[in-house]
């Protein structure tokens, strides 16, 4: 996790953007933009008009955040957040063709899709269905070696590795860690942060030590180089402004695993 | 209309393909093909689900015919043959999505995206509508600079031109043409060429003499450089095939207006 | 306008709810369920999940709040509000196909459809346009008789009486209007009244006299049984809040034209 | 299976309807109306538009045959076939929505719909998801107490008896069956009859002693009640047509097993 030149340790914080889709909005992207260094962009599958992710490319190439596609089932109506069965060769289709709708964007804004990273229910999917996971893969493949943004341990980033792509494991800012280092359930105790401080001192010693404490205090360490923070809340772009100011001052380099 | 260098009349033939939608197929691709130099395959917004975008990709890299985007409103309800009054800013991001989407999966294929043609409503609206024909071409060059093929006297070809493109002009094979080198409107007495003899006749004296034979007779002069065949229905494929034939037999070369 | 037997004054207030599609909200129908006689329940075309209706069928059912079909294009997208050149005859079905999902919402809710608005773009266009106007009312008609809610003097109304329909002209609450007695084009000076007290004027004039005053201080007699007012923004609610308490105090019976 | 008054074998043949939309089509509707008595007709989620529906539900009544709700997931692009992980009271929702939406289709044309049967995924899902089968019954009791058919044994239509409604259980005309009575998985060996006698003989010994001859020979007694055939090719409806003249040559009446 430290800046092998400089000694200073670094990290990437991604969020989701562009989740509005027509007359819809979802989230602030500005406010959040100010804050991360990877934007996962939706691709239009669960959200994400033309419109919307070629502005919110422009945005991001004017702060010089990397763009990455945030991929999805096909769901507008559910925003990608139901399982669906998809045939994994249609599934690699899909993704190939979410990525380069986002391409075109990105190069129209001078920037370039520089990572993907699963939304919603494929992003879970992927953690253990191998036939999505390695579908994933093969759509990031056909369409370029793109590094694959996911969760440590997941099908996903192994599938990832094996078709010889940068696998970027993330941690989150705001949810609980089991001992064991999975995510406390929603809805079990433990399962949200919701202070600013417990926030802020998950992401610092994330970047200082590269390591996560569990709900009961159990130290992990975890191989994440980057932190996924929301934004679809007034409080959640609140927490995320904390983490970024308290990084910032604590030495931190912020920076985008890819190249922005 | 003749090359340059060894005076054979050269000709492309384009046609409409991978007009199905999960499920639901439409024309016969693979026939067509066997004929055509350049295929304008739909993008997702009036047809072509990315399966279907990267097998035709996949089909036309086999044979050399040349891809190109066929975009459209985002309507499969009505398979983008209703005008929409979209915003021309959002057109062009719609636009600029959809070739995006293709040029994905053509590059899965090997191939590239080597032009943009317009389909069904929104080709006709670019005959006259200034903002939507502009908004068309602005999409094309966020992308990049491919060629715009066209009606001849479009403002959609106008536009293009003005913005440094390629613009081809076409001309189809089983339209009636009026005195004055318009079409003659459906349901009018002449508006199709049914028999195969007018329809090869059409194409061997485009490709020959660049010229066309009005329904009164007159002789037209026209700039076209691509002939526009349908595959729609099992007539129509065997005109496109005997076209072909004629077209080969009487020395014209075949060859994509762009590079495949 | 005045009530016949006791002689008060009756108005209806109506506004747009149920705008929202899966994860995405817009405007506050709890609020606006507070203040109004008729909601116009989007119906799946241009927003409105079946959820989303059943529940504000629910709310308005407690309310005596009465329950329209807010009919539109088939456009997610664009939210309803681009021109369409639909077939009528397929309009026609497409409107019948969203009042019958709204009604097995509403008799869910035990209530039932009591009338029906077009939705934007297909609001304005059944002003003028005959064949779109004709097809509403075709719709509508296939459905049963139920009230149509419009423009004054559009060619929708004109058709509903044609066919033996109620026919309901509205006011607009915060539009200004030319002494034509046609509303302010939006961008216009005086489109927009964005004042509490004015509306609230617009509201008890139009209640105790059937008068409207145009942008120049003329003073137009209308035939508006109802009023629209807005919610998607904080201050089109507190406006629409204002105008329901001043017709109150005034004496003014709120009530729908329709059987709630 | 027996006529109680007269003694006639009795049996209900129905089919998938009306499973185009837009431009595209599938399978032979006319054909299949002249064979079948229930007609399972597509309402918009898998595929159907409004004026399609219309029509079936039109050609439906001229020939006494019974509309059905065929009700899916909200997915034209898999045609309905894949697993959808879509919350119970979402799913409860959609369906009223989808058999509402028909309900006006089929009023228009003078009948109204007479039972629901879920399509594909969705069918194979209410065989064994709780969830999701009582979510389907609780979609059909909020529109109206109408039967629904179903695989017999399946949690579909226990939980349509559980709730009141009338579970009409159906076998397959092509389809083996295990000795256990379930349908050999496809792809297996004698997944599907694909020659006329056996299809014929399937339906004659299930309308004349409610019985079904397994894979290996041995016989099941079955509660089915319905018969469903299939029309998306040629051959199908060519064995649809042949049971249904088996079926009456043999003396069995054929009727709805719910109102026309």
């Amino acid at each position: 996790m430290s800046g092998p030149e400089r000694g200073e340790p670094l990290l990437d914080l991604n969020s989701d953007l562009g989740e509005g889709f027509g007359v819809w909005r979802l989230g602030d992207d500005e406010a959040l933009l100010a804050v991360v260094t990877s934007a996962n962009v939706a691709c239009g599958f669960h959200a994400g008009d033309p419109t919307t992710m070629r502005r919110v490319c422009e945005a991001a190439a004017r702060r010089g955040v990397a763009v990455g596609a945030q991929v999805s089932y096909r769901d507008l109506a559910g925003f990608g957040r139901r399982f669906v069965d998809v045939d994994p060769g249609e599934l690699a289709d899909e993704v190939l063709y979410q990525i380069g709708a986002l391409e075109a964007c990105a190069r129209a804004a001078g920037v370039t899709v520089s990572y993907v990273k699963p939304h919603g229910a494929l992003y879970n999917a992927a953690v253990w269905h191998e036939g999505q996971a390695s579908a994933v893969v093969a759509g990031v493949r056909a369409f370029g070696d793109l590094p694959v943004l996911g969760l440590p341990g997941s099908r996903l980033l192994a599938a990832a590795e094996d078709a010889g792509l940068l696998a970027v494991p993330e941690a989150f800012a705001d949810r609980g860690y089991t001992p064991e280092g999975t995510l406390v359930p929603r809805g079990a105790p433990g399962a949200l942060l919701t202070e600013t401080a417990p926030i802020v001192e998950r992401a610092l010693r994330l970047a200082e030590r590269g390591e996560i404490v569990a709900v009961d205090g159990t130290v992990l360490t975890t191989p994440a180089r980057s932190l996924c923070v929301h934004g679809d809340t007034p409080g959640a772009v609140a927490h995320a402004e904390a983490v970024r100011e308290a990084l910032i001052s604590a030495g931190v380099l912020l920076r985008p695993f890819a190249a922005a």
